[in-house]
């Protein structure tokens, strides 16, 4: 945040910036969707929808179930929300109570532990690293269990700030494991269409266990933050209290982003193209960093995020971004918004813009590193 | 709910329903709105905003405190929300700690008990009637404060389900004696606009106190439910915590929204068109429910809501309300749903919908008690 404003404040005075610091595509929503929203706007009053959704919007995503994995998923454990944000709120208050243990990974997107804070549950950091291919584990989830009993574990995969992902061995294991203990399985699966290492597709939670809480997002494979229109899948038992707690909690989710979101799967094509984008940029800045000196990088499996070892350079990764930007215009998130414990030594660059912008990113850090 | 699912099973199998249950308006968001949603449609990427909302519409609404109070807010104070509902969560929750003890006005909006229960909070129902206008008064917020502290008070005016509005002397009152008591006083102010027997706009609680907190919405008197945009006027204090929950909790508000809201304020010609039209309805109704024996009405001061005793008619409000629709054709909501002391004797209409509606409504239900 610190470092989008002092981006920002740049800019405003004429500067010029290379943003690879902000978590959102550069593209547009697909035509399809945008036509969608133009037609229902012209039609005249866009009211509530039902709590849980608008039911063919819920029956198109669980056809996305049946296209993309051949599952069968029942459109009434579909709830569509305001955003994947609306989605943790529901899940975590229907899934768990105040004082329960959470797990998540560390490093990892910081509204998980700040949400289950303002829930009042205890997130529990579990350390992830190269020897676990930056996830939980069974081991580790065990080992933590065994301290003090999780409720539940919520993993991210691709993971946001890592890039990284699970093979589909890897959570069937891991949702196996959290599932004997009895511990609830939430997976974060809003960057799935953006694998690249492997298919993310591949591993949805849905397909292990009817017992797991999925949640996705149209904003990052379809290019629709500032929608904000997310859906669950969640287990049959949970449909009922989760639908009241939307009544309640949103009354529902804005009209015309389900709209625009239901349309949007006929838009598949357009946004392949955008994913063409990132696979040139995540090969311009996986081929050229480690020759700039970037030479300990996790694996660039997906999303479109690369985060960096920086521990030859600093051991305040705030205060090198910092420094980067003021002096070489290049902004990128420091790794301490995301680990409270190593994040030091880590940067996050994103590379949802655009191919010029990467290249110019690698030459300007470059000049900037061997003059510096 | 249950009125409202068997009024479109009536439907859907071809019969006709005159709604007076929903509690929201017929006509669409002003045309000033929908344009520049459109207008914004056309123009590319629809991206995050900062949490806090659109600088300019966070200007806009100030402007609206000047415009209509000669109140002079700072837009640093205004914080948009994903309509009051999102209002609701983060001002319980920048406000109250799990286990305070927070008053509401019964009958009232059950989503109030139902987040603060949510949130960990205990919702304290003050019972009132029409010795106080329905309306909590200084001594009734008090009394329950000397039985266990209250953190809070909310209160809503004019109010949903009883119509009922508060003067602006009584407001002024039970803010000053909450805050004598150290009760933190949240004002729900989303039916403003809407008043009929005298003026609700003299009476923001943000011109009596800078300390309390007010949520309004562009939901009813802009007709935008759909859209789900509202706002908050917070202390001082509140607006940095209140910005980390919103980041953390929805990221931003729906950006659309926030661009066709900024535009309402120029489509108000247009609602005070919408408005006569609830004048007319009100009109209707007034005058005639009580010739058809709906002689015990409360005040029908402001929103778009009758509230009717219909203690000579039946002892359960709920069955009363499945004949009224079976036998009928007329749909309105029973008190239940927004008392659970005396809401079997009360039925609330709503008046949102058409003049022809209301006097067909008025015919079906004058028949209908008759013959019945």
């Amino acid at each position: 945040m610190d470092i989008m404003a002092e981006a920002a404040r740049i800019e405003a005075a004429g500067g010029r910036v290379v943003h690879l610091e902000v978590g959102q595509p550069a593209a547009p929503a697909p035509a399809t969707a945008r036509a969608a929203a133009a037609r229902c706007l012209e039609e005249g009053r866009i009211g509530y929808t039902t709590a849980l959704g608008i039911p063919s919007l819920r029956g198109r995503i669980a056809r996305y179930y049946a296209e993309t994995f051949g599952l069968d998923v029942s459109p009434e454990r579909i709830v569509v929300t305001t955003g994947s944000s609306g989605a943790f709120v529901l899940a975590f208050l229907a899934l768990f109570q105040p004082g329960d243990r959470v797990a998540i990974a560390n490093p990892g997107y910081p509204p998980y532990r700040q949400i289950l804070k303002a829930l009042g549950c205890e997130p529990v950091l579990i350390e992830t690293g190269p020897e676990t291919r930056w996830a939980i584990t069974p081991e580790t989830l065990l080992a933590e269990h065994r301290k003090a009993p999780l409720a539940g574990v919520l993993v991210a995969s691709p993971a946001n700030p890592t890039g990284t992902m699970m093979t589909g061995a890897a959570l069937a294991a891991l949702i196996a494991a959290a599932e004997d203990a009895g511990i609830r399985f939430v997976s974060d699966e809003i960057y799935h269409g953006l694998d690249y290492a492997f298919p993310a597709a591949a591993a949805t939670a849905a397909a292990v266990s009817e017992r797991a809480t999925v949640i996705n997002s149209f904003s990052k494979y379809f290019c629709m933050t500032g929608w904000r229109v997310g859906w669950m899948v969640v287990p049959e038992p949970l449909v009922r209290p989760i639908e009241r707690l939307q009544q309640n909690l949103a009354i529902s989710v804005p009209t015309l982003s389900q709209v625009a979101a239901e349309a949007a799967f006929d838009g598949r094509a357009e946004m392949e193209a955008v994913k063409r984008g990132y696979i040139e940029n995540r090969r311009i800045l996986t081929g050229s960093l480690p020759k700039i000196g970037f030479d300990r990088i996790l694996p660039v499996d997906g999303a479109f995020y690369l985060y960096a070892d920086v521990s030859r350079f600093t051991n305040d990764s705030l205060a090198f971004a910092r420094r980067m930007l003021a002096e070489a215009g290049v902004a990128a998130t420091p790794g301490v918004d995301f680990d409270p414990h190593d994040g030091r030594h880590f940067i996050r660059f994103s590379y949802a813009g655009s191919a010029a912008d990467m290249a110019e990113a690698v030459e300007r850090i470059g000049g900037w590193l061997k003059t510096g």
